[in-house]
């Protein structure tokens, strides 16, 4: 029985007529299809004078970087394009600072968080703890995979800590308040490395993210990142430059955001319909997820899955994000890519698998 | 004084007029531009039925996975769409493959070789070594530095030391003969690490490449490459398999090779005009470059690179293919992206920047 999230997807989709709360990614009727269609025809086309089919520089497209910077500025953060690396998603950001922090570390995440961040951090040599340690990891803005900000209450004490800092912004632009918080980065210059990505709110298949890092370690990020693939895709690096420079971003998040906040509050309330106390679940400030808790500790969210997949639903057991296979009572839902029809059959049929797996226990 | 080739390459690429025989990529007018275009659009347009804007799995699409499979297969190796990995391109596989052997191997290399491989390893913690080790890397059919095949010599005894090998392809289409050898993976499937890519022929900024290796060693790659970064550019992928399957290889690769066999044979009467018995020069098989020794064993390319530069003229040291700072009376230069004429002048201007560095020494 695994807990890798990666696994669980690929059964979830393997099984027709199931209806996956699994997913981490965007709606797909919420990718901007045309607006990057048009991007990438005009990328390919050369608009800019530049030949995107050939390599580019490991460090990224300069209007990228550029964007990228004058966003963080915005928020507060004194930021250069210069201080700014392209990667491949936000996963391939997280691995390059894996790659180049000193061998060994001990890396403090929360005690609930992103696997694949885990993985990175494990496959470059490094131990994952949830105390002390030498370097701290959070999700700011909107964690993964509460969905609310477990960031803003611990500010002070993690800057306080004098630890490096690797602050993960995948979520941040999808705040349903709005409120994007002010960059750690504003505050630690020096000690924060900071990544972002495009992938939950323009497209993660294009592979397009960010690390910022203080000037003094750019040439080992920008060493690692030759090492690792020379440099990002120029046509998804441009493609995305593009459709920001045409000012696509802010409307975009607008629809996005309207229609994640309607599926979150479908998704509390059928939580409520079919669970009622049985449950508590987070309420989330932003992002694709909730975090649902059992109130009978006895229930194992890892031995539901196949019982859930036999009912016609996914979610990812709680214990694929624990260093140590904690959190076997709860489970993540994602209400992002489901209408709040399919999200209250989503959730009454989690509630037929539970009473079934009861039964049988 | 650096000998680091990308950095070279930045220092030449920003003095306007010089001529670069540094490049290590096509020549722009060969790019399969409006194919390519095409592919990219139809791609975007979901004409296949999938979504490319999504998060793909890690191991890559099907369809190029296949291609990839059956140009192995005619070429006599047993090779299933399984054991591919897509990568974002040979870089990428190259460091993947360094990240899932045991920590710290001797790899062995040529004395002369690809500096990035030598970084791709040494980045995983591996030591680079020349003679004794654990595992082989070796570049197929077209080497680099060299141009020439520098495999088929020593074939069978590297078969015969039962070493795990990787195999790099990078140039294995460019050969102006036309004779792809047969894949080295066909007589060792369980330890030879076969790596491929597009960028030498389709494009490098697309970023797409491949390794194939047995399927025991298939779910540590997959792992790696979801640590990594999750996948490879959908979108990228994509536009490669609709290229490759609208039969836009055989066409394009005629044309290349034609235009670059005339390149090779302008640079060696170019170098023959203008050096003489001065150098000795590769007959290249293939690819890109030529590898230059000067007969005079007290020139030193590294700080030749400069006066170089001030006559309009960059190229590569030799001590940048070495593992030890060898080489230092060689240099490659890369005759694909230029024209006969202009590899004439470049040829000139390289002569008078030994004599002129020799009048100072």
């Amino acid at each position: 029985m695994t807990t890798r999230v990666e696994e669980l997807q690929r059964q979830a989709s393997a099984r027709p007529g199931v209806i996956s709360l699994a997913g981490g990614l965007p709606a797909d009727e919420l990718l901007p299809r045309a607006a990057l269609a048009r991007a990438s025809a005009a990328t390919l086309g050369g608009r800019d004078g530049t030949e995107p089919l050939q390599y580019g520089w490991p460090e990224g497209c300069p209007a990228l970087r550029a964007w990228i910077a004058d966003r963080l500025v915005a928020r507060g953060a004194a930021v250069d394009a210069d201080d700014v690396i392209i990667t491949a998603g936000a996963q391939q950001a997280l691995a390059l600072i894996a790659g180049v922090l000193p061998r060994q570390r001990r890396i403090i995440v929360d005690a609930e968080t992103y696997p694949s961040a885990m993985s990175a951090f494990a496959f470059a040599g490094h131990d994952v703890v949830t105390e002390v340690g030498d370097v701290h990891y959070v999700i700011d803005g909107v964690s993964n995979p509460h969905g609310i900000d477990r960031v803003a209450p611990v500010r002070d004490s993690l800057l306080a800590s004098g630890l490096p800092i690797i602050v993960d912004e995948a979520y941040v632009d999808l705040r349903f308040d709005g409120a994007i918080p002010r960059p750690l980065y504003a505050d630690a210059p020096d000690r924060v490395w900071h990544v972002g990505t495009v992938s939950k709110v323009i497209s993660p298949g294009l592979r397009v993210g960010w690390v910022d890092a203080d000037p003094s370690l750019q040439h080992l990020l920008i060493n690692a990142k030759q090492a690792m693939d020379t440099c990002t895709s120029v046509p998804a690096q441009r493609t995305v430059a593009d459709f920001l420079a045409g000012g696509h971003l802010e409307p975009h998040l607008d629809r996005v955001l309207s229609l994640y906040r309607e599926r979150k509050n479908a998704m509390r309330v059928a939580l409520d319909r079919h669970f009622g106390d049985a449950v508590r679940a987070t309420d989330p400030d932003g992002g694709f997820f909730l975090w649902v808790t059992f109130a009978d500790s006895q229930v194992d969210t890892a031995a539901l899955f196949e019982p859930a997949l036999a009912e016609g639903v996914a979610y990812i057991p709680g214990p694929a994000f624990s260093t140590n296979g904690n959190f076997h009572d709860a489970l993540r839902l994602c209400f992002a890519t489901s209408t709040p029809q399919r999200i209250d059959e989503g959730v009454a049929r989690l509630r037929a698998a539970v009473d079934r797996y009861r039964g049988h226990q």
